[in-house]
């Protein structure tokens, strides 16, 4: 659509950036997804950023930029104050950096996981209900809580870090300093790290003969019938299930949409992680608040990035 | 004075039912307090309210009661369904046993959190702020969200129940049928049992010489200089600032406001519970969520409870 209007939404990851455009009533037109584990410093980011723009949005007229970032935001400051996941942007004033590279094209930020949330809620999955709450399961683990179309923020913008609610005290170290998070037990690294645990323990394992370890190989090999690939999915899955749990009792939400890469592998990690829910939280928790999953996958950061630009 | 209309407040939990009288405006006149220790059946409960209403309202106008619970209500039932805390009341329509004894006075009944939440953010340590949670601290733990003066409910009115968030997968046995509850670490029962614990391994010790083991004899020990009974109070308030490490990370309100009989201990488990959420929360999050004393002690579930008559 040559000489069309678009709006561009970015989903920046600990392994990818996502950017992906939209008409100006946030139907979706093109999308790509650039690996950014090879970037050093800020500016091999931004420079990921402007490329993915300029393809977008070649003879098209771009009219807004929204950004989701896998990290603790300070909006008063544009800095990502704190993120396991990209080490390099912390404390960097990205948002000043890209206002500048894309100036005069209005710029919206907003942290991954609340991005998520807003593309599901008003594109996917959670549209419909009052409230929700959205889980990313992906390299990290994120969340946000949406009641009536508007993601509870918290006094500083920290609201909904449950990936790094703590489900067991002094439990497994987590890349955020703390023990025992959900992330250390249920996301991309953590299973990883489980995996490679195992292949230690049990060199002749098929876990252990994986060339190369990662959810996806483990998913293959749990598909396969491999009793140890699918007892790692298991024990993480029960792992969620209990942060699932804890959802459930503390904010009943009419929904609780997953979403991220790793929902690829339900087979393997939800009846386990269903358990969990069921033996851990009330019933009257467990039956009103709907387990079900996102319909943009991964690319639900990206829709929400850019709801701002469409209220 | 004699003539005049009031309001009479309830707050049942486990070993006690608080009853206060309140003038039309919502300021507290008169309070009891009726232990409940020895009620086996739901008529037993129903006699003390009746009595305690009775000595509130003699002379005056009884122009509305409410009744803050300690369980999972279903107010479309108007049953307890679920009180680790009140098995005796468990299943019972006690909220029309309530109203066909006290008709045609107009009843309220809430969750006991949700009522101690009301009472601190209209009239205690949470006016002034947005968003609260509150945490009540007894016999069981329960919790509240308050956001612009509305308690967070959820789709059935579950939201809030963070004693029996998990903090320890497959850690203590809770009361509720779950392990690594909150609840089961910082409570009056877990401290209870934590004491009674440790004197069997230690029967030599001053623990061991209680002659009642209870919340406050465990801290009248801890006054005395005991570094045993100071041990449990810090291994259970390390486990209770987890849980507020959780809130802040989940929610990031802008004020925790903590209140019930165990917070006259705070000086025996407040430094291991502050070592807990900074060591276990985002500093971001946990430098603005501020975290308080209830001002109303023990008596916030009763003027919360009445709130519905004021708004």
């Amino acid at each position: 659509m040559p000489g069309s209007e678009v709006y561009v939404g970015f989903d920046l990851g600990g392994s990818f950036l996502k950017a992906s455009s939209f008409s100006l009533d946030g139907e979706l037109q093109e999308r790509h997804s650039l690996d950014v584990r090879g970037c050093r410093k800020a500016n091999d980011y931004l420079d990921l950023f402007k490329d993915a723009a300029k393809s977008l949005s070649s003879d098209k007229c771009l009219k807004g930029i929204g950004v989701a970032v896998a990290g603790v935001l300070s909006l008063d400051a544009g800095k990502i104050v704190d993120s396991p996941n990209l080490p390099a942007l912390c404390g960097v004033p990205i948002l000043g950096m890209l206002e500048d590279a894309f100036s005069p094209i209005p710029l919206q930020m907003m942290n991954d996981a609340n991005a998520a949330a807003l593309g599901e809620y008003f594109a996917g999955a959670g549209e419909g209900y009052e409230s929700m709450f959205i889980l990313t399961l992906g390299t990290g683990v994120g969340g946000g809580f949406v009641q009536n179309g508007v993601i509870w923020r918290g006094a500083s913008g920290m609201a909904g870090e449950i990936g790094h609610m703590i489900i067991e005290k002094n439990g497994k170290s987590c890349t955020c300093g703390s023990r025992g998070c959900l992330e250390a037990y249920f996301s991309s690294w953590a299973l990883e790290r489980d995996a490679k645990d195992h292949a230690v323990l049990h060199p002749d394992s098929a876990v252990a003969a994986l060339d190369k370890v990662s959810p996806i190989s483990l998913s293959e090999l749990a598909a396969s019938g491999d009793d140890e690939a699918r007892a790692i999915w298991e024990n993480s899955g029960y792992a969620l299930g209990i942060g699932i749990a804890n959802i459930m009792n503390l904010l009943n939400p009419e929904c609780i949409v997953l979403v991220g890469g790793l929902i690829n592998a339900k087979e393997y990690f939800l009846p386990a992680a269903r358990k969990a829910w069921e033996e851990n939280s009330f019933e009257q928790a467990s039956k009103s608040s709907k387990v079900i999953w996102g319909e943009l996958g991964e690319w639900a950061g990206v829709r929400g990035a850019i709801q701002p630009f469409l209220q």
